[in-house]
């Protein structure tokens, strides 16, 4: 049996704590449990805690926490996520998906053929809503990590910042061929997985990625939904190194 | 630059052919095509050809067939996806996915933890959407080969209807593990991939599937999306033995 998990950023080595207003309406309005209901808690970087419901006092519910619990293993690559803007819904279920897959950071992308417009290149209510999405996938796909979800950043200077340690991995759908490059040798200790936007890569894009030491991981030769990439890309990647 | 692509079932050897009443909505509403214009035609069985717009009449579009072309290759292997049931939007959505990612044949499943209305269940409608779906996603993704759905199919039923050549992997999701037993060896030519509803496979199931020589596949240690799990295995297995 599952136990429902809630966000807890705070609880370190408290014997009690407070829910957050979200948390605590999904707790008492959508799943509607009350004192004595047993939980899991989760703080966003890795730990995991059982508790009870103490107390619910008009909004502010309460929770006794009864001991730290082994939170589901993350992967053994750290990955960071960097993918050109989709449309607000598409945005939404690959930062879902992209949680579940166990990535570490989503860095939403502008590239060349990003065909947004500028102001909502610019929105902080978005990256406030896409973190809000990572904590709900955390919470529904077990894992204690919640990604964090970067501002909006130009696609060079994502390349150029990521450190000489940092495999990048360029995915280029539709095309056939063998993923032996993108995928070869022992497992790297962080990855910088790119996908692009609904229109692809420029060209200048593709030579800049290149000339940073890029992969390009191959996806057959079918033409993939962009919000669909990523999870095909981060399956095929831990399916050579492990999940 | 990709040509719009239309499902002509019957175009086999014609000089020119009309498009269904569908297509024909499509050239002339979406796509806002009019005569002259060049386009791509698949038969859903794995032939594609250039054409053009011959003329538009009232709500008849008819296309001259110009050449056969070369079309996406298929997957090495067949798959076929058994699905246990989810509520209609999430099987639309693992139709399409499925479709994008190269699957022969889709088989909704009756299992013992699908939670539907009987009525349900037994809904021709429902086929005929879902191979709508794949006849759409098909469309988009390049394919020239659309999947068959099948009727609704009781889980021992499938796997009992299994040719012995066909090897049968069972996806058990939130389980971490390694996948050599369920993607070992040389590529088979027939595989029958089962993914279970949201509530999962009973102990009977698993224990009826491993009867019959089923292999598990472990997709790491997250709970993943009942709708999603389809894109997560068949990523994993294409990476093994190729898209």
């Amino acid at each position: 049996v599952t136990l429902p998990r809630f966000f807890v950023p705070s609880v370190g080595e408290s014997r009690h704590v407070a829910l957050t207003p979200e948390e605590a309406h999904h707790l008492t309005h959508v799943l509607r449990l009350g004192p004595g209901a047993e939980i899991r808690m989760f703080d966003g970087r890795g730990r995991e805690w059982a508790g009870r419901v103490a107390s619910i006092d008009r909004r502010v519910v309460t929770i006794e926490v009864a001991r730290e619990v082994a939170a589901v293993p993350e992967p053994p690559t750290r990955v960071t996520l960097g993918v050109g803007l989709l449309k607000g819904d598409q945005m939404d279920a690959v930062v879902r998906d992209a949680t579940m897959l166990g990535v570490a950071s989503i860095v939403p992308m502008a590239t060349a053929h990003v065909a947004l417009p500028k102001r909502a290149r610019q929105s902080d209510a978005a990256i406030a809503r896409w973190q809000r999405v990572a904590v709900a996938s955390a919470r529904q796909c077990g894992r204690a990590v919640v990604p964090t979800v970067s501002p909006i950043t130009p696609f060079d200077a994502l390349l150029t910042e990521a450190g000489h340690d940092v495999v990048i991995i360029c995915v280029e759908p539709a095309r056939a061929g063998a993923n032996a490059g993108a995928a070869a040798g022992s497992r790297p200790s962080a990855l910088l997985v790119l996908v692009g936007p609904e229109g692809g890569w420029s060209e200048e894009e593709v030579r800049f990625a290149i000339g940073r030491g890029a992969r390009a991981l191959h996806l057959g030769p079918r033409t993939l939904r962009a919000e669909t990439t990523p999870v095909v890309a981060l399956s095929s990647l831990w399916t050579r190194w492990g999940w």
